[in-house]
């Protein structure tokens, strides 16, 4: 028997990533391909919800993909991906960020569309290969779709998610409204966690022009279960940095009802945050009105703050 | 009034590239986008003849991207694409190449498939869009198809190119194997080049692990005409090797009729390029049975030779 292919998101999975694995996954198989949806780490407690609400198996764990052939989505590159993605076979990518520092040697399909969630995406693929979407996959995709676009509230959702899950709110016949609020509360359960699985629980790490950066994220409808407990925060932000030699960590705690960001702040490189941010920082402490979007807020203003530091 | 969103292909442009640029551009005019074709540089025989036969005008010549805003099609790597792109903003890609390292900030629609032609896709995207293909574009998108895959001969066409091409010669009417063989006359007509001309008319250039690699091919049905010359080929091709500083210049001269290649090299390091093709170079002449497309059957090989030497 030959080796199966692996669909796998980014590094902290989170619904959007899990959900779009097992969707990629299932059309794949009813295609006739030999793929298998797989994960780069734990389920956060919403995606957890998630996949017990729609009755799924969770993706198998892969720890390292050297050898393999894998599909990404989710994501398109290095610093997010699965442990060896450098020595596994890039054989496609479904994704709506950036477009990443990922090469291959052969032709592939790449399909990134700036849209709210890579659920959306899927939905499409499904309709392109002219295949009926099933109850339990529409469930995974319209949590995808929720989950990124906080509720069809970011500001990263376009027309196409808000199609997209309203149709697929009608295949499984639940109120998305409704179903995104538990979700919400799902993704909010902050509370029971230590400061260290807090500012790790949805992070990101990124390669600007050579340093390091991380951001983290954390949406919720209570951010003040976060913000009470700064100092401690501050402190394990302060020892990844650290520890991992970042320029700087940024930490978002986003408040889902309000639609703001109050950002903290830890590493030597402070100022092209508040450049780019166009922000000042006191106590480490900056609010950001409006932001809500890590990938259409964040990191292109952070992007270009530190390529123009070094330039 | 607001600058335009200029549509360019790659440097050296060839029929895929100027009609893609065409095609994508009628379409984005189509959903009131301000869009304009370009071209990096000189047409070739075939793509002027292309041009001519459906009577539209040459897209206008971009000689620098600085501050524009590009769309790229049929390519996705720097060392490809017009003069001052890393200074533009890339909005969008549509290809059919492996994908290079083009990165960006924003998330950005980037559509890449293997399949034989860029026009393939972009006959897919007129259809997703629910616009009819008007006459003159289907002609330029049948012309795409028909050059990149050697009227469907190549390793590189799909089943949705032939699907494609099909289709559009019903639009326009032709016998596209007939049409097919019009095309194939002007692109052998290479009899009338300078050696100069000859070996850089088809020609793309690529860092491999941070070697300079300049691969050109000439597709011709009278290889003899090329290969009679073969002693002011090389001197030439010796000449652009040291100009540039190549680690190699490799020239395929491909018989369209035969469906093989002959390689001509210069530049020092021929090892590695005798090691990927698994070939060996007498005269610097090597046969490659079966060689057709520069795309898939050399660049890879190139590449995770020139990869594997430096390891
Ligand atoms: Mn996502
Ligand atoms: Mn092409």
């Amino acid at each position: 028997m030959s080796e199966p292919i692996y669909v796998i998101g980014h590094q902290q999975p989170d619904t959007d990533t899990i959900c779009s694995a097992l969707a990629y996954a299932r059309l794949k198989r009813e295609q006739g391909a030999d793929v298998v949806p797989a994960r780069t780490g734990a389920l956060n407690p919403e995606t957890q919800f998630v996949v017990d609400r729609w009755g799924v198996e969770i993706p198998v764990l892969l720890d390292d993909a050297a050898g393999e052939q894998v599909i990404l989505v989710d994501h398109n590159e290095y610093s997010q991906t699965v442990t060896g993605a450098e020595n596994a076979e890039i054989v496609e990518i479904i994704d709506h960020h950036r477009i990443g520092d990922i090469e291959t040697s052969e032709p592939i399909l790449f399909r990134n569309e700036p849209v709210g969630s890579t659920a959306t995406i899927l939905t499409q693929l499904f309709d392109d290969a002219n295949e009926t979407i099933p109850t339990q996959t529409a469930g995974l995709l319209l949590s995808g779709i929720l989950s990124d676009t906080v509720v069809l509230r970011s500001p990263t959702t376009t027309e196409r998610d808000r199609a997209a899950a309203t149709r697929l709110a009608d295949i499984v016949d639940v109120d998305y409204e409704a179903y995104g609020k538990e979700l919400l509360t799902q993704k909010s359960k902050v509370g029971e966690k230590s400061p260290r699985e807090m500012v790790l629980s949805d992070f990101k790490e990124f390669d600007f022009d050579g340093q390091q950066v991380g951001i983290g994220q954390i949406e919720t409808v209570e951010p003040s279960v976060v913000l009470d407990q700064q100092d401690a925060v501050l402190e394990t932000m302060d020892d990844v940095a650290t520890e991992r030699d970042y320029a700087v960590f940024l930490l978002l705690v986003t408040d889902l009802l309000e639609e703001d960001s109050t950002a903290l702040v830890a590493g030597p490189e402070v100022e092209p945050v508040e450049k780019g941010l166009d922000t000042t920082f006191t106590d480490r402490e900056a609010f950001l009105p409006g932001v809500m979007s890590r990938k259409k807020q964040v990191v292109p203003l952070l992007e270009d703050a530190f390529g123009a530091n070094s330039a």
